[in-house]
C-alpha cells in the first residue's frame, strides 16, 4: 500500500476569493495581524500498489485529469510506502 | 513577517462524503487501485509580526475560533519567519 498526500494550491497571483472572506473573518475576530490568506486542498489517496514509480505516475494522471485545474491551480505530492 | 501553514484534516473515523465521492470519480476514470481517499483544507497564513511565541498563540486561536472545527476536525501548523 503506498500512500499519496496531494497539496493543490492556486496559482501566485491567481485571485482566492475564499481566502479573502476568511481574512475577513479573521479581522472581525480581531487577529489584525493577518495580511493575507490562500487556501487550498490537501488530499490523502491510498492506492493498492507497491509499485512507487507506478504510483508516481499513477498520481501525477490523477492529479492533471480530476483533482486539480491546471490553468489555475499548481499541485505537489509525496508518496509513503507501507502506509 | 510570519507565515503559518495550517492543515486541517477531519479526525480518523469521521465520515468523508467528499472523500467517498473523489474516490468513486477516480474509479470511473479507471484508477481502480484507488482504496481510499481523504481530503482536508491546506491554509497558508501571513502575520505581520516576528515574534514566533506570539504568532505560535495566535494562529492556535484562529485555529481554535474559526479555521478548525474541533469537533470534527484536528489541526497542525508550521510558521516559516521572514517569510
Amino acid at each position: 500500500m503506498i500512500k499519496a498526500t496531494i497539496v493543490v494550491m492556486l496559482k501566485p497571483g491567481v485571485l482566492d476569493p475564499q481566502g479573502s472572506a476568511v481574512k475577513g473573518s479573521l479581522h472581525s475576530l480581531g487577529f489584525e495581524e493577518v495580511t493575507e490568506v490562500r487556501i487550498g486542498k490537501r488530499m490523502e489517496v491510498w492506492l493498492n500498489t507497491d509499485n512507487r514509480a507506478e504510483a508516481e505516475a499513477r498520481v501525477a494522471a490523477m492529479c492533471d485529469k480530476l483533482l486539480a485545474n491546471p490553468v489555475i491551480e499548481n499541485y505537489t505530492f509525496e508518496l509513503e510506502e507501507g502506509a
